[in-house]
Order: C-alpha cells, then sequence, then structure tokens
C-alpha cells in the first residue's frame, strides 16, 4: 500500500530535475511548496503529500523553496534530526521555518527579474504577504502557477480516493445546518461580508453535519466551501453523483462542485464591490486576490466557523464523554494487560500500538486512530512525535519507563487523547520525584478556577510555575483543543507559553498534558481531555472527561499538598466508578479497585 | 500657575469655533488630536495639552476627532468617569478607544472628498494605517496638516520653557554615550538601516546621558533624535547654545537644530533607497512618510534603544536599590507619622501627600515625585487613578482602610513606586482576608523563579492564578517597568494578562502590584519595585529594592503556607536591617522593630 513513507522513501535527485524542467517550462524560477494542500490543513490527501515527493521528509508541517540550484526545506523545532535522517543533504538545505523563515531566505537569495510561483489555492494571505514585500524589495515578481506543476513531473501520483458523505442527523450533532448556518451569517452580516471562503475540512463538516473518512485520523470529508451572505453555498470536492443530489435535496441546498471549479466559480461569483472572508492563515491567497480584482476587499480574520465550532453543545459534550469512557476503559484493559506482559513476553513498542488499537476495535463504533500513537520506551519518550518504526522499535523491559499517548476516532461523535506514563517495577526516587512534579502541574491547571474569557497562556502558566519553581520545564504545548469526531487538534483555543488573544468559554474542550523530558533518557507526560465548566456566574474551571488511572508507583504522596492528594484520590475514585461498570471482567474490574486504591504514604 | 487643570476648567463652546475656523481656511474637514505629542509619549508639555484645550479632559492617555459637527473624545476603561465630569456633554461625545476605536467612528461619518487632518510629526504609523484604511473605502482622504492649528486658534496657549540639559559622566550612566551609541549602531547594522528616528524622550536622555527638568514627573529634555549608521547625530529641541555647544564637543558630536527643524532636516537627509527605523507605535508617521518619498522605506519595529535601555546596568541598578532604600526611610517616617496623626490631628488625602513629599525633600537628591501621589481613603482608593483634590479630600479616620500609592525621583540615578494599604485598627476580618489573598498573590510572584526571556503574562498569572482560586481578580497589570531617573512607565517590560511579546531578562526593573477592589468601599493594593535577577544558569528571579512593612493588622498568619509566612518575615527582617540603620532617630527604629516582628498567631 502506498503511504506517505513510501513516497519519500522513493525520492531520488531526478524528481528534482523533473520538478524544474516543468518550473523552466512555465517560466518560473522559484517554486513554494508548502506541507499543506488546498485545504490548509494539518493532514493531506496522498496525492498531495508534494513535500515529502521533493524532499523526502514526511514531518506534518513544513515548506519547501526549489530554485535553479538550491531546494531549501524550512522546518520547525520538532523536526530537525527526523529531517536530517529523511533527506539526503547533497541536495536539500535545512532551515528553522520561524527562526530563518522563508522570506529571510528569500531577500538573501532571490534575483532582480525572477519569478516567484507559488499555488494561489495553497499559500495563505499571510505567507503570501511575507514572500510578496521580499520580491518587491528585490525587484521579483510573485506568480501563481496556472495548474498544478506536479501533475506534469510527479508520474506514479497516487489517486485521490474520495469516500461516501455520510450525512448526520441534527439529533446527532445537537444542531442542524439551518441552525448553524444562521448563526454563521450573523457574524457575515456583522463583518459587513458577502461571501465566506471555508477551507478547514473540519469547520466544513462541522457546519454541513457531515463525516467521511477522506484524510488520515480525521475522518472528514475533503471539500471547501464558499458560503454567501443570503441563499447559495458552493460546495467544492469530490463527491459522487448521488451524495451531490443529497447535499442538494437537503433544507439548506448545498450545490456541489468538482475540486476544480473553485477558482472560476469563485471569479464568477464574486460582484464588484463585494466583501469576502478569507482566513490570513487558515485560507487561500487566491480568495483575497480575487475580492480585490473584482474592485472589493478581503476581510482577513480567523474564520467564525473556527470559533462556533470550538464551543460545544450538550448533545456533542454528551458524545464526547461517553466516547472518552469508552476508550477509558479501552486504557484500562490495555495497561492491566501490559503491566503482566512486560513481565512474560517480549513486548514491543509497535505491539503495545498495535495492542491498544485492537482493544479499541471492540467498541462498536471505533473507526480509526485519531493520530498515530506514540508508543515510546525510555529515551525515545524524549523524543517528541516518535513513532515506533516497522521493525516494532524498543522493546519493554521490566525497569522501562514508558510513555503511551494514544486516542481513537468514535463515530458516535467522539475524539479522544489521553497520555500515561508507566513503570513496572519501583522506579528510582528522582524519576518519582519528576513524575509527581508533572502530575502536580496536571493537578493545578486541572483545578483551578479562571474568569470566563482568560486567555489560555494563564492556564499554561498554573501548570508550568509550580515546575518552574524545581528548575523543571517543557518545549511543548500545556493543550490543545480537541474535535467532536473531529480533528485532536482543533483550533482557536489551547493553552501555551506564547501570548495567545482566543478567551477560554464552557463548552470548549481542550487537553491538559504538562510533561518533563530528558534526552536519550526517558520522557513523562500525563494527558486528560477536558472540558471548559461553568462553575460560578463568571467562573470558569475543567471536568476531565478521561477516567484513567494515574501509575501509583510514580506518585510520591509525600510531594502533594493535602488539596492535590485530594485530587489524585477523587479523580482515582471517579474513575473506579465510572469505568469499573463499564468492564464487565472480574480480573480487570479487580486491577482497576487496586489501581485506584487511595494513595498510601510509604 | 497654569496647569492642565486651568486649561482644561477654561474650556468653552468658543475653542470649538475657534478651531473650526482654523479648519476652514485649512480646508480640513476632520482633524485628528491625540493626547501625545510629538514626542508619543505618556507626558506632554503644558503648551502641548491639546486634548485638554479641546474637550476639558485632563486624563493622560486620550483622543479626539472633530468635524463640522461632532467632536468625539476617545478614552480607555480608566476614564469613563472623569471624563464625563471634565467634559460638556452637549459638545464632547465620549467613546471607548479600544472598543470603538477612532477608525470605526471615522467609516460611519467620514464622507467622500473630506480631507482628514492630521499632524503628521505627532500621530503614529499605527494610527495612521488605521485611519488611511477608513478613509480609503470612503473616498476620502487622509491630508497632513502645514503647520501646528492651535497656533491660530490657542490665544493664551503656554510657553513651552526649556530647561538646562544637565550632561551626566559614563561613571554616573555606567556606561559612555559612545558604548552606548555602538549598541545601538549594532542593532542598526543588523537590521540594515541607515538611520533611526528616536522620539521617546527617555529613550534620548538615556542614549545621550542627559537629564531636564522639561515635563512633569519625568526628569528629562524634551528632544527628538535622528541617528545615523555613521558619524551624524542630530538633536531637535529647545536647547540653549551654551548646551548645544557642549553637546557638539562631546565625544559623539550631537548637532543641535531648533524643535520644528526636525522635518526639514529628515527630508534633506533621507536618501534614495536609505532604509529608516521607526517605531510604529511609538514613533511619527512622518518618518516613515519621509523615507518612503525619497524612493526608501521604512523598518517599523520597536526602537532598539527601548529594549537597551530595560536592561539595566549594574551602576544603574545601584543607584535604583540605593533611591529605594533612601525612599523606604521615608515611608517608615510617614507610616510612622500616619499612625499617630490619624488618631491625633485632622489627616486629609491630601495632607498625606504633602507630607510624604515634604519628607521626601530632606533626602538631597529628590526632585520630584515620580508620578501624582494616590492617596486615597476607603472607596476612593476603588477609583483607578485617584488624586486627592485641591480641598484636601476626604478626612482619614481610625476606622479608614486607606491606600498610598506613591514614589520621588532622586538624581543619583533613582525612580521609585511602591503602594502601601494601612489600617489604623483591628480591620473586619473579610478586609483582613482579602488584604492578605493579595499578599498571597504579591509574594507569589516574588518569590518565583522563571527561565530567562519568559514572558510577562506568566508573571502575571502568578499573581493572578490564586486569587482566581477564591474567585477575585483585579482589573489592572501586575506589574509595569520603572527607568533609571526616568520614567516610572517604562516599556517594554510589563506583567499584565494580555500576552506580551517581550521576554523578561535579568537588570530589567518592574513594580509587582496585584490589588483588589470594591467599589465606593475600598481599595487594597501592596506595590514594590523589583529587579530580575540571575539564580541559576538560564533561570531568573525577583529581588524587592523597596524595604517598607507591610501592615500587619492586615495579614492573617493563618491564611499563609509556611513558604508565604517565611518570605513575610524574612522580608520584614531585611526591612528593619537596611532601614534601621538609615533612620537615625530612637522612636523611629522602635516603631520600625515593632512593625517587622515575625508575624504571630492570633
Amino acid at each position: 500500500m502506498t503511504d506517505v513513507k513510501t513516497i519519500a522513501a522513493g525520492w531520488e535527485p531526478s524528481r528534482i530535475s523533473a520538478l524544474r524542467d516543468v518550473m523552466e517550462t512555465s517560466k518560473i524560477d522559484v517554486l513554494v511548496i508548502p506541507r499543506w494542500d488546498e485545504q490548509q490543513f494539518e493532514y493531506v490527501s496522498l496525492a498531495n503529500e508534494r513535500l515529502a515527493w521533493t524532499t523526502g521528509f514526511t514531518g506534518s508541517w513544513g515548506l519547501s523553496v526549489v530554485t535553479h540550484d538550491d531546494v531549501v526545506l524550512f522546518i520547525d523545532g520538532r523536526y530537525p534530526e527526523q529531517a536530517a535522517r529523511e533527506t539526503d543533504g547533497d541536495w536539500v538545505t535545512l532551515q528553522h521555518l520561524y527562526q530563518e523563515p522563508p522570506e529571510h531566505w528569500l531577500a538573501q537569495n532571490v534575483q532582480a527579474g525572477w519569478h516567484v510561483g507559488f499555488d494561489s489555492e495553497v499559500v495563505t494571505p499571510d505567507l503570501y504577504d511575507r514572500l510578496r514585500k521580499v520580491c518587491e524589495q528585490n525587484a521579483a515578481v510573485m506568480r501563481p502557477t496556472d495548474a498544478d506543476p506536479f501533475d506534469q513531473c510527479w508520474s506514479d501520483r497516487p489517486d485521490t480516493p474520495s469516500s461516501a458523505v455520510r450525512q448526520l442527523s441534527a439529533e446527532w450533532a445537537g444542531e442542524s445546518v439551518a441552525e448553524k448556518l444562521a448563526r454563521v451569517r450573523d457574524q457575515m452580516r456583522v463583518s459587513d461580508v458577502a461571501w465566506l471562503v471555508e477551507t478547514q475540512p473540519d469547520n466544513v463538516n462541522w457546519l454541513l453535519n457531515i463525516r467521511g473518512q477522506d484524510l488520515p485520523y480525521c475522518p472528514v470529508v475533503r471539500a471547501r466551501l464558499l458560503i454567501g451572505l443570503e441563499g447559495e453555498i458552493h460546495l467544492f470536492g469530490d463527491v459522487t453523483d448521488t451524495d451531490s443530489e443529497r447535499l442538494a435535496s437537503s433544507d439548506t441546498a448545498v450545490r456541489c462542485h468538482a475540486r476544480n471549479e473553485f477558482l472560476k466559480t469563485l471569479e464568477r461569483t464574486i460582484q464588484p464591490a463585494d466583501r469576502l472572508w478569507v482566513d490570513a492563515t487558515q485560507g487561500p491567497q487566491c480568495g483575497r486576490q480575487m475580492a480585490e480584482a473584482a474592485g472589493g476587499e478581503a476581510l482577513m480574520l480567523r474564520s467564525p466557523i473556527t470559533d462556533l465550532k470550538a464551543r460545544k453543545n450538550e448533545t456533542e459534550l454528551n458524545a464526547l464523554r461517553s466516547a472518552c469512557l469508552s476508550d477509558s476503559a479501552v486504557w484500562v484493559r490495555l495497561l492491566h494487560w501490559l503491566e503482566s506482559a512486560v513481565h512474560h513476553e517480549s513486548v514491543t513498542e509497535l505491539g503495545v500500538e498495535k495492542r491498544i488499537h485492537q482493544f479499541r476495535t471492540d467498541v462498536e463504533d471505533y473507526t480509526a486512530p485519531s493520530f498515530r500513537t506514540i508508543s515510546a520506551a525510555d529515551g525515545n519518550a524524549s523524543l517528541a512525535h516518535y513513532s515506533a518504526p516497522a521493525d516494532g522499535g524498543a522493546t519493554l523491559k521490566p525497569s522501562t519507563l514508558f510513555l503511551l499517548d494514544s486516542g481513537g476516532q468514535f463515530s458516535r461523535g467522539g475524539t479522544t487523547d489521553t497520555t500515561r506514563t508507566w513503570c513496572f517495577q519501583k522506579p528510582t526516587s528522582e524519576r518519582r520525584r519528576l513524575a509527581t512534579s508533572v502530575l502536580k502541574a496536571h493537578i493545578a491547571v486541572a483545578q483551578q478556577v479562571f474568569p470566563v474569557g482568560t486567555l489560555g497562556h494563564a492556564l499554561d502558566s498554573a501548570a508550568r510555575l509550580p515546575m518552574w519553581q524545581a528548575q523543571l520545564d517543557y518545549d511543548h504545548g500545556t493543550g490543545h483543543g480537541v474535535g467532536h469526531y473531529l480533528s485532536v487538534h482543533e483550533f482557536p483555543q489551547r493553552m501555551q507559553k506564547a501570548g495567545t488573544a482566543v478567551g477560554l468559554q464552557a463548552g470548549m474542550t481542550l487537553t491538559v498534558e504538562p510533561g518533563f523530558y530528558r534526552a536519550d533518557e526517558f520522557g513523562i507526560r500525563h494527558e486528560n481531555l477536558c472540558e471548559v465548566v461553568s462553575h460560578a456566574e463568571g467562573w470558569l474551571g475543567l471536568e476531565s472527561m478521561a477516567f484513567v488511572p494515574f501509575n501509583r508507583l510514580l506518585i510520591d504522596a509525600g510531594m502533594l499538598t493535602p488539596v492535590e492528594r485530594g485530587w489524585v484520590d477523587e479523580y482515582h475514585q471517579r474513575v473506579r466508578e465510572k469505568v469499573g461498570p463499564v468492564l464487565g471482567d472480574e480480573e480487570l474490574i479487580a486491577w482497576l479497585e487496586a489501581a485506584t486504591e487511595p494513595l498510601s504514604d510509604e
């Protein structure tokens, strides 16, 4: 089966020559190739793994610039090692996506008169502006490509199979499409726009109450929308005639077009002086360009759907809670099996990943992992985004400190994401101390009360401040949004060090996942998916939806305050009460009861 | 003596008519009048109190828009009550500066063909861009005024007396002008600019190692700079010939020009294709405009001087520490006097303000208050930026909860800013509980360890998170930067709820000042000026430079953790050890010893 690894593994220099031939024919001196495609999304279809085809790099984010002489790959802080391993240093130069961004490189290397080619359906207004500025300063020109250059040079390009559109009821979603659309159009009216360009697949699927299987990990139909303030909604995707008819006959009358009709329809539809809403960092430059060409204007703000989707309704929350509970039972089965297996059989990292997937398949509505499971023993757990290799990876030993970060998609309406760190015999007191510090950070966020509208960075601090007192820190965010049977990385809610302008509201769902890592030795992370709940008038808190025991061997009860200890005992009691009845197996229940006993003082 | 209150008090409708006459002669339909002047600074000279003259409003920040029919005053959240009291509602409409900003108002009210007049030396590039966008959309035109319209309509406009320039030695500043300039030019070289426009008075005075008395509260010479990458530095201000000669003959050869030579010199100096550095929010639009008119470009980032100035050297820190210590002794005298006076004489808010000023004048190098003292009894302390009225304000009673926020300028190189909340008899247990909560928030920040480069919002959270647990909050920042015998509000370092992109570094100086307020009843704030100090490799902490006792009656020791209690006792011990020897008065020392005893359990 072709996958992105196969595409990357087939990399050879002739690909670059072939790409340069197309560039020459098209009179392009520089070609800009982002990882993302015309949906501006974290996941792309196999046929759009252009970055992997061009460079051999398989990471989830990045961008390449190809010229007559250079191939430069821009990657973020997660990927320097992986990119160095996957690419050929004789051909590909690595740069940091944020510290040495493409526009800096271009400023030094672009020559007067050069044409900088880009796909205006793929490149965002934000990226376009940064590149154009440099071009102007250097008398170069930004030039949209007429067609996808990869059509002409990527010979064995895979198909983009498209799945059936699953239409879901208002009962399933908690709100009808008509109601959602009315709320979106209210926002459009307030902002005085005639059209909204929506390319984020999770936004599109949320709005239309549909799901599909067009992408790995995220159960969506790949499609873009052009939403009119009045009657019209145009959808651009690869949907079958049957699905088109169904969507057209629904009460919101979606008109389906072929995927490649997007530009033409946009051009035909926008009237002079129309204002058009296009997301500056998660939307396409072509939208802005079309609006301006028509004599109108683009409003470049975050899509209103991103914000509406983030606040889950009660139906969505119930489905998420229920899926998290089912998944928690899977976790209990896994941990029970693992604690014994480590001592009695050869268990590899990949083996654990397969096993939790297998346990999940026993849940009737499980459809797929919600991301590639991180099953990492000892030093491997210190690598961000590690995944077990095809040969199985490390074998777990009784002395292993093991990190498992895994989640699933459940079609009742749930996306899950949990991390537990586990050991199988008494750990060193230092490891226990560090794991307890991370647990205290987790509790600090979990029990924090905060005003409505608190910015995510304040809760990030809640986790980090107590760790900083012991001069401990971790180089990732404290939490990210999670969707309702959608993306496991959902915007705009998040908890991170950097300042955010998004206020937290009741009904948002986020992970809480502080950690601590020591290179080549171990990684520790404690992650639960939580919902934001109302506390008192004007005040919010978090409530965990995941109920999985924390490893007792890694908790030093003496380090916990009475409040923290109470939190752990109460959480474990809820794990027992909620998950116990779901297990239906005496041995499992006994294991769970032992795992969730109140902490003791030894 | 004329002051801003006198200018405001003299407001009458005829001023608006006179202004409109000038606008008509100049063919201007809208005039934009910011509070700030051509220095883009918080403090302006009396002659530039244009906003107060036009509207009657005396607040420290705001902006007015005058048209044929309207006078609109835009103010921030601190000033709605004051603005309503100070302005005539028949003539002046109030709007929120951020929630309903001038560009929104303009979008609804500007008519096609209108000329929107602005002073390009006053308006910032950031404000200009926001207004221009709206003008373009409405077929109106932004038009720089040829001269200051107020010259023609403000008949009794005060003079702008300029003080002598006090040149300070490298020993006093800890660094020579040449060394500072070399560091600034390094930044200019890296950013590839030929010229830097510097208008912030504190930046100018810091760079040239000069001080003056041109502004209230901030001991600076009002002057602007045009700094060349190579030899030339032009200064624009009202300096005497003697001072000009001195500055010209110094080793950095500053060329002095009359204040109004700025535009002409800028125009003459910039060469085609020169890049010019101008601060987008604290610099003038004319700089950008001139660069672009010459065929060059403006780099619109925060001035490099703002960042260099923020990290104090050891000489600057020593002077600040020493001034804080002198001022702490003033505070001890004040509190000792106050505790007795409240019971035996009639003490008004204004009386306390005068008294602390009087005690400060006994310190040899005290030159002025560093801001208008907030001396506020009971409900008055719940008003942001309260100042005691000329009639004395409230009289303090034994039952009063009193807030005093006060600081001074000391020419050895110190700017101070301290707040204490005091009561004179046993307070209610609720007030004690609330004051202790605020103290816990103060301690949380004061004892926090954090990585180098931590963003200010993380320390803001350190104060707020424990208060949020009790559903308490306050509507101002947790801390602001303070200068070295410069502005008591110094950028860019700060601790606030909103995200900031400025990383904290050793040598920065900030206040720590959480609070709690109940309208019409009381205000509580505990403020110390702190320096950022190195802890261990890569880690920072804060160290207080102010040593003033916290009111024991307002501390509920039972609410403190052992760590917090230890912090209070240790702080008080340091107060006793450091301030005691400075007092030189047995009665004062006895009072201080009692005030700094370890906390007891009652």
